[in-house]
């Protein structure tokens, strides 16, 4: 579980977020603790995201952010980036991991879309719950060997239909099936019980745990860890060491060969499935398909969020101190923005995206949410 | 609309949540600024409420808060009160009082249940959209002159029993069909157009923005002024200041006698109906039932949450920067305690509701709602 990371490489890439070049050999910088940059904002929690009516602000949303390259240097950050966060599901290109390194891709024939799904908080949706449960049956389960619980489909019109038909919603409209039918489909692999394979004690979850130890670079064998709304452990990881997982799934070339693979892997099939990452109307999906693969984006619960920026080699990681969704997309828009992967034009053509109208009940524009005034500063 | 207050009396409260008897003779106390007291806590916005998930804080959720008395005494306060703040439907019962001193409640029979409605944010229950729906039609009106929108009723039985009927929600569903049947009946009553009622230049939201500037001692006439999610004006008013009007329904004893009357009927009609304030697992149903009669309590949307506290002579009023609505009922729960208004044993029985477990999908406590660590602090 340690990281096995060799000391030194040279790289170059252009950071139109801090126009500084990282390309020097920084031997050793993947060893947590991560290597400082600028910090922005107040040394306490910055206010990120504004919530505006009648041309005066109503509410704020506070968070720390993060923005790491492969080596670990962190090259903008806001608030306090070495606070332990648990990233919940924001993280499942992480927990996808396992999946394709023990071999169950190949030896279950998982294609790129069923492994996005892994990665996906998805909305339920008939797309998404019909590749959930073929997968499922082709490898010999049913949905009640998903413990996730369940939940009626974020989707709202999956939702009003189920309930106009009188039917439960069942673990596969869970918006974690994909990833719980991963985690299935890895203890089969290994051999290992399917039952209970959320516990924090199974060697599924150990594993995973492997994983976030070795692509966060930190030892975690202490950290806090609670249970996720889907029953799997979420575990306590400083925010700027988050971000540094993210990058190294951008750039992976550090990597030992068979994760950077397994990363690639992941990668290829994230950025090619962006409406499986989320849905209809999600930030996830719609950001994903705006960037055309120059982000690949996924929320978490608790106004988590995180970016992979392939081109550029970073990851982009953030919290939200209140837990606020809405702020979250928001908060990472304007970081994309900054770090040009999203031109100003697109950024505003995005408007119901990055900065949209709140509307009342009569369908009237009666206020917004926008990235805090002066936040991100220009740097 | 200016303040009407003469300027000496004597009144003595015992009050328990400063431990200070402020029966002094405050001269002119109600005209703002309102008299300081003890602050607590940092200048900056202080975490009120937090969010735990496996033994560590996940999310924190900051706000101002403020008690005072009729007098204008800030009795104790979080954060910076003077502040200006969309009250939104937390102020409802001051909405209300023009129904009452226009005469409307006598000329259309006007029971004590409907006023309730007028100062309710309801779950669309049958039992709110049926005494909403009663009250038009004797007004000699429909669900299509109130000018509201419509949403889907928060009550989710109410709203999946509609969704399986195929039927749209009407107007009456809206949370606040009841104080628009109240503005309308004004408006019927004083013999103005109906139509258009919502509009900041109406003379119904006109006679409201005095009520305003009456009750909370403020000079309102270059405030800022949003437009609410049922399309009627919210005005920006110091959260201290809110306070104080709800101090004033608690005891009313220093307004002028056609407004202590009105503010006395509407506060006996919000006590006696604590179910059609809100409706199921609402908390201000949930708390108002269980202090009975001691507290009663508004929520708006946005954070806000508003308490008349009879027995004391106190009005509360809070405001979660964020916005979060599941941290706005928590704050209270823990200011009504600080007050005794609320026992240890009652904040105990009542944990549903002032410190709820966190469940996950499979129905396990992964986590809780508290009041902040030291919040508030006993003075």
């Amino acid at each position: 579980m340690s990281d096995t990371h060799g000391s030194s490489h040279h790289t170059s890439h252009d950071h139109a977020c801090c126009g500084h070049d990282h390309g020097n050999d920084h031997s050793g910088a993947l060893a947590s603790p991560l290597e400082g940059h600028a910090e922005f904002g107040a040394a306490e929690t910055p206010v990120l995201v504004e919530v505006t009516r009648g041309g005066i602000v109503e509410s704020r949303h506070r968070g720390i952010a993060a923005i790491v390259d492969a080596e670990g240097h962190v090259v903008a950050h806001w608030g306090d980036f070495e606070k332990p966060v648990y990233a919940r599901s924001s993280v499942k290109s992480l927990q996808a991991i396992p999946l394709v390194e023990s071999g169950a891709v190949e030896a279950f024939g998982i294609s790129d879309e069923e492994l996005a799904l892994a990665c996906a908080s998805h909305n339920g949706e008939t797309r998404h719950t019909t590749l959930v449960s073929a997968w499922l049956e082709r490898i010999g389960l049913t949905p009640a060997d998903l413990e996730c619980g369940t939940h009626l489909p974020y989707d709202d019109a999956t939702a009003h239909a189920l309930i106009r038909a009188g039917e439960a919603p069942s673990p596969v409209h869970n918006n974690c099936s994909g990833k719980h039918t991963g985690m299935l489909a890895t203890a089969l692999r290994k051999g290992e019980p399917t039952r209970g394979y959320i516990r924090f004690d199974h060697p599924v979850q150990q594993r995973i745990l492997g994983v976030f130890e070795q692509m966060t670079a930190c030892d975690l064998s202490k950290a806090p860890w609670g249970v996720d709304g889907c029953g799997i452990p979420t575990i306590a990881i400083p925010l700027g060491s988050v971000a540094l997982a993210m990058a190294r799934l951008a750039d992976p070339r550090e990597l030992p060969d068979h994760r950077a693979e397994a990363v690639t892997h992941i990668r290829r099939a994230w950025a090619a499935n962006p409406y499986l990452i989320g849905g209809r109307d999600t930030f996830d999906t719609r950001m994903m398909e705006a960037t055309g693969g120059d982000a690949l984006i996924k929320i978490g619960a608790e106004g988590v969020m995180c970016a992979v920026l392939p081109k550029l080699g970073l990851g982009i990681a953030l919290k939200i101190e209140d837990g606020a969704s809405r702020a979250a997309g928001i908060a990472m828009a304007a970081l994309l923005r900054q770090c040009k992967v999203l031109t100003d034009a697109r950024w505003n053509e995005l408007a119901g995206v990055t900065h949209p109208d709140i509307t009342n009940r009569a369908g009237l524009a009666v206020g917004g949410i926008r990235p805090a005034e002066g936040w991100p500063e220009q740097v």
